[in-house]
Parts: structure tokens; sequence; C-alpha cells
């Protein structure tokens, strides 16, 4: 299934997936945060096109990351919250589940047009051996399986370990150190001089890869270089953002000067929403009801910028509705990749969007299809609340968000998204 | 005091000053819309200079439209709450009030340097003879005295009359129509016509000038043309956005074909943030905290963005802390005019940020000035509420948001804007 483009080869292009970890959609200047301080990402942005109605499949890292490497459902792909404890909806080290041997990756369906793929930062699809990334058709990996939490101090419970490859080099707070106390880490670069390399390397062979460069600073706790301490109007929160921006301003420099960025196709993105349970020192949703943990707008609706020089058109603003699947359907339409026909796919071929800047009609459902499109996108039900939590700090709607697991199948709660992003005015 | 500039002659530029009502920081693209509509502004800012952080003086038309005219506080100039009827914070027709013969207002100051003044829109400073535009220093008018309430139809509360100079030309819903069922009417296009045509006229006579473009299109009961109609994801209020925009694209593309832009200094600003209590039907203060007729940021804090080819360096974004009021000092500088030394200004010259990008401390003060910069613009006291009347529906966050008027002096609500943008974590 190769495309026809109206603009050029598009044969085989690199594809680099950059997935940011619980940063909100309000958190880029492009985006509207009124701070204003990521002028490379919004310089990607005015090079290519952004994607104001584009989704996450749920708001956690696990399922959402699941979601884009399988291109399916977590209800699908396993990936989601069966019982109390929600085993299959995260992994904390407890937890001894992970993506099912079943589910084809993004990186193995790429194989077959003969990519490389590097992922650089974090997994969450499992710790245990046979989960990890290069059994599951990555070439490469720097990384951990899993969030930075911690330090821990008992045997039952090491610290997070950090892999190189096949190899675990050493734990975080150990040889990756983080310092909870001022937020100083230096893995954001550890993650940007890895995923250089790496162009760098693929640049030399002329080989197409695959890079998910998926760091993790974002997530709390929020760590930068000490460079970038202190740096922002916003705090720890913003020096994250602010070093993340100057990496990906990195990256696509490095595309520039290596002359692959005409042949690379470069996707921004986060797996969540921001946590507002983290008050300022998390993200921001914009205008976007609730966060992290929810399934209102701010929850599932992620930033979202596609950049790739001379094939999509600069400047583009694309109100397509789309979904971190769609990423994995239209990386093979792409490299001229039949998708898989064995199991049920959710994301759709995205690239009459992204180079023909097309939009179409198209229903979201985030986990049973019902009439109407933006039903199941907006609806508070099986959100992974803990009894009793409030995940809308300072942004309770009356009638609408609750600080419990509320069913609202029978009676969904129905929004004008158009005319009230911020879910305030229930329609029905 | 004429400015010296690095980057050519600044000499008596035209002087244009966008003034949208009850637009809010959030209802531009540029500033973090969801619905992305407004591309005229969109690259207005792209090839201006935007400022995230500039403010009106106040939460309501006539006193936000008297400092911008004055360059002075409410409290100066004589727009502020001074008893239970606000006599002087706005002016519905039982109010006989209106604008200070003592008061210096911009059109006259500029007439100094031989400009002339075009006052197109609402006025809303005094409806009476001796309160009107012409009576102040604008030398055009093409509008009306006050908002487009109605239809009235009693004689001791006529239909809001509309001027053209000195001339009553007619009234709202009567010779200018506003179908408030269909919110068809087609003011925004009439607005337009007469900048273009006075911009037509000056382009001819050489004459500096200065537009005080001032359209009301977005105050309820929110109006567009009937070809805007139904073209916003978001409405009549989206409506009513695009054709701004629209008109917006065509006077900046009418300043470029008559090669008048890089002589023409163009501000685009609203006079207050966007109704809340208007619900889905009006704006969005984006990620700020309620809205018109509250001192928090999404009553004060406006979209601002400034233009001027050749002379502010394109793309770029000023943290510089601003006002409404700056409009004024600003102009005269720009025009060689010495500021009057018989009253005190509150507006300062904002030329070093816009022609060199520069920033710098501040401390703006809304009524009296404390210690700290920013607690005068956060505080919740002083407001025009109505007793027991909502202004941030949906929006409430204990012990900041209240219904009812609070005098908070001697107890002020701080908040650290920078990590907390929307007010919802008090820090003391
Ligand atoms: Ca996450
Ligand atoms: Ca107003």
């Amino acid at each position: 299934v190769a495309v026809t483009a109206n603009n050029g080869n598009t044969s085989k292009p690199n594809i680099i997936i950059m997935l940011m970890d619980d940063m909100g959609w309000g958190d880029l200047g492009v985006f509207g945060n009124p701070a204003m301080e990521t002028p490379n990402l919004d310089r990607m942005a005015a090079e290519g096109m952004i994607f104001p109605n584009f989704y996450t499949a749920n708001p956690l890292c696990s399922p959402s990351r699941a979601a884009l490497l399988t291109g399916r459902l977590p209800i699908r792909n396993g990936f989601y919250t069966s019982n109390a404890h929600a085993r299959n909806a995260y992994t904390p080290q407890y937890i001894v589940e992970g993506i099912s041997n079943t589910e084809i990756l993004l990186p193995k369906m790429l194989h077959k047009a003969g990519y490389v793929s590097k992922i650089v930062g974090k997994w969450h699809l499992g710790h245990r051996a046979s989960f990890l990334p290069l059994k599951h058709g990555f070439h490469e990996w720097f990384g951990s399986p899993n969030c930075h939490f911690g330090p821990f101090n008992d045997l039952d419970r090491p610290n997070i370990p950090v892999y190189d490859g096949a190899q675990m080099v050493g734990r975080y707070y150990e040889e990756f150190p983080i310092d909870k106390k001022t937020g100083e880490s230096n893995l954001t670069q550890l993650y940007l001089q890895h995923a250089l390399e790496f162009i760098n390397r693929q640049a030399v062979t002329g080989t197409p890869f695959f890079l998910y460069w998926a760091p993790d600073a974002t997530h709390a706790p929020v760590y930068a270089s000490r460079r970038f301490l202190g740096t922002s109007q916003r705090g720890i929160y913003g020096d994250a953002v602010r070093e993340l921006d100057q990496a990906v301003g990195a990256l696509l420099e490095r595309l520039h000067s290596l002359d692959l960025h005409s042949n690379s196709l470069v996707f921004f993105t986060s797996d969540n929403g921001a946590a507002l349970i983290s008050g300022p020192k998390g993200g921001s949703n914009g205008p976007f009801l609730c966060g992290k943990e929810t399934t209102f707008e701010g929850g599932m609706r992620e930033p979202a910028i596609a950049w790739w020089p001379s094939h999509i058109p600069p400047g583009r603003v694309n109100h397509q509705l789309a979904t971190v699947m769609d990423l994995f359907t239209t990386s093979l339409v792409l490299a001229g990749v039949t998708p898989p026909s064995s199991t049920p796919l959710d994301g759709i071929d995205l690239t009459p969007a992204l180079l023909h800047t097309r939009t179409w009609d198209r229903c979201i459902c985030a986990f049973v299809c019902l009439d109407g499109c933006f039903i199941l996108m907006t609806r508070n039900s099986w959100q992974e609340f803990h009894q009793g939590i409030n995940f809308c700090p300072a942004q309770e709607v009356h009638g609408v968000t609750t600080h419990n697991q509320t069913d609202h199948t029978q009676h969904p709660i129905l929004f004008h998204l158009g005319r009230d992003p911020g879910e305030k005015y229930p329609i029905r």
C-alpha cells in the first residue's frame, strides 16, 4: 500500500515519533501557554502542521504507549483496567504483566520494509525480560522500562533500571541520578545524545529508520539539567519543557545538517494530558477540563505537530480528528508495508491530512462504538479513578466532575466541543 | 521626544489601534484557541510581536477605553466605581456622565504633530453631546456612543444611535439592523469599509493618521454578517471572531497595497476579557481564571499583537508587562509629541520593547500602589460585582472566587502567575 504523493518521493521516509510524558495540550507556546517558552516547537509548528484535535487512546502512560505502538485500542491490546487493581493499565514494579506476544508492534512491521528501529526513553509496557523493547521489534534501546519513581531502598523494590540495548547499565537515583530536592538530572541530555548518535549512524548507512523518542522529564518527579534549572517562568516544570524544546530543536537541526529533513517525518505529541494533581509543578491543559487519569479533554487531547519539509505544507492547522493509533497505520503506509490483516486496527492512515491538508468525518471510540463521534472522547467513565481522589483540583464542574469512579454508560454526558471545549456546559 | 530607532525612519508613523470588545486572551489561534480560526491574526502575529503579558486597566468597556485614550488609570480619568450605581464605570442610557473636559485624549495630542484621527465603532465614554468623540479630539467618527443593546421601544429609552461624524445617521435595530434571533448584522462590514475608506483618503493626502478601530461584534448580543454565520466550529461567537479576523486581514492588506505598511504601527488588543456569563455564546480566556467584570487574569489579561513591518522584528514574543495605557504614551513618543505635563500619566513608552525587543521590570498598579508588581492585577477587589452574580461559572476556586463584592485590601490573595497562570493555588 504505497502512498502516491503529489509533492515528491515519500517512499520509506525516516519516521521519528517524539512522545512526551504527561505534557499537556496547553504547554506549548503555539498552543497558547502564557509563558510561551517553546520557540523550537513553535518553529516546528510554523514549518509543519498542527493538529489541535489530536487524541491519545487513554489518559495514562502504559495504555497510551501500547496503543501508539500497536495501532489498537487498549481494550484490544490488553492495556486496560480489567479489575480493581488496574493490573494491565500501568506497570509499577509489583505488576508482572506486560505487552502480549500476540501484539505486533510498529518496529516489527517497519522491519519488513528494512527499517532499523530505536527507542530512546521510557518503555512502560512491562519490565520483565520477555516484555522489553528488543523482544518486540526494536533493534536498539536506551532508557528504562518504567517511570523514574523512587528512590527505593529495599531489595524487594530496587530502583528502576536503565538499559542500553539488552544490557542493564544502571539504575535511577544510582548511576543515573535525579536530585528530587533541586530537580536536577541530566537524563534529557542523555536521551538527546542517544537519539542524535542513532541519527548520525543511520545517515551514514542510509538505512531508513524509526526513532521512538520518549523522554519523561515532564512526568513527576519533574527534572531538568542544571543549565535549565530556574530558567523558566513556570518553575521546574517549565525548566523541563524548555530543555525538551531545545532538544527537539537540536534533533530537527541535526536532520537538516545531515540532509535528512526532506526524508524524515517527525511527529511530536504526548502520551496523556498534564497531571493536575501536581498543581503548579505539573503541566497545563490549556482551556480543557481536568487532565491525566480522566477522560475529559484535558486528559485525552494532546499537543500534536507533524514536520516533514517539502512534503507537509508549512504553517497549516489541520482540524482532522486523529489519535496516537493513527501514527501506527500512517507509518506503515509511508513505509509501504501492508498492515497486519490478522488483527483489527483502530488507527487510520493520516497521509491525506499530512500531505494534502485534507480532513474527513470520523468516529473515534474510546472503548465501544456508540452513535455519534465525540461522545466517547468526553464521557467520564472507565476512568482510572482511585476512590475519592480529585484529579480535577480547582476545576470542578457541578454535575460533571466527580471524585469517584462513575459509570456514565447509560447516561453519557455530552458536550459541544466546538462551542464548549472546556466541557463546562453539558448539553445532555 | 522623538525616538531614535536602529532600523530606519520611525518619524510620525500612522497609528492604528484595533480594540476588540469582550474578546478574550484565548480567542485567537496564536493564543491557543482550540478552533484555531484566526489565520489573519495569526499571520499578523507571525509578522509582528505578541505580548502575552498585556493588560487592560479595568475589566469593563468604558473605563478600559477611557484608560487607553487618556493613558491614565480609571481612578484618575474618572471612569471608576465610585458608588453603588457605578455611575462612572459604564454608560448605559440613564447615565448622564461621560469623559471629562479636563482629560486630554490621544487624538488631541497627536493633532499637535499633524495627525488626522478617526474612530470607527464603539465610543462608550458618554452619549450626551458634549462627551462625543468629535468634542474630544477625533476628526471623524463612524459608530455609536454605546453598546448595541436593544431593541428598545419606548420614548424614554430609544434605540442606541449611530453617528457619522457629528451627524446621527440612524439607530441600532432600525437603520442598522441586528437580528437577535439569527445573530445577523452587517455592522462589522460597515466598520471595515469606513476604516478602509479613511486609510485610502489618508494615503492620498499623505497626512499621518490615527485610526481607532473599535468594532463590537464580540460583545453580547454577538453578531456576524450573513456570509460568516454558521462558519465557525464555535457557533455565533466564533462567526463574529472569524469576521473580525478577516477584517483585520483586509486592513493589513490595504496598508500593503497602499505601500503604507512600513510606516504604520498596528496594535491589536481587547478592552476586557471574555464574558463568562455568556457561556458558550461568549469568548475564551484560555487558561486564565474568570473573565469580564472580575480582576482575575481572565478579566484583565488581553490578547495583544503589534505589527509594523521593517520596524518591529517579526515572530517575536515579548514578555514585557504592558497595558492599554502604554498605547497612549507610545503613540506620543512615535509621533514626536511631548506628553502632557499637567496631569500624571500611567502609561509608559513601549518603543524599546517594540523596536528592540527589550523587557524591563515594572510595577503595574490597578488602583493604589503597594509593594510587589503582580499583586494588584490579581486581587479580587473593587470588582464591579453585582450582588450575588457569579461571573466565574464553572470556574469557581474555593477561597478565591466569590459571588459577591469582596474587599481584599487588607488580605490580598497572591498568586505566582508564572507557575499558576490560572490562579488556582493562592500562595497567601
Ligand atoms: Ca504519561
Ligand atoms: Ca468590553
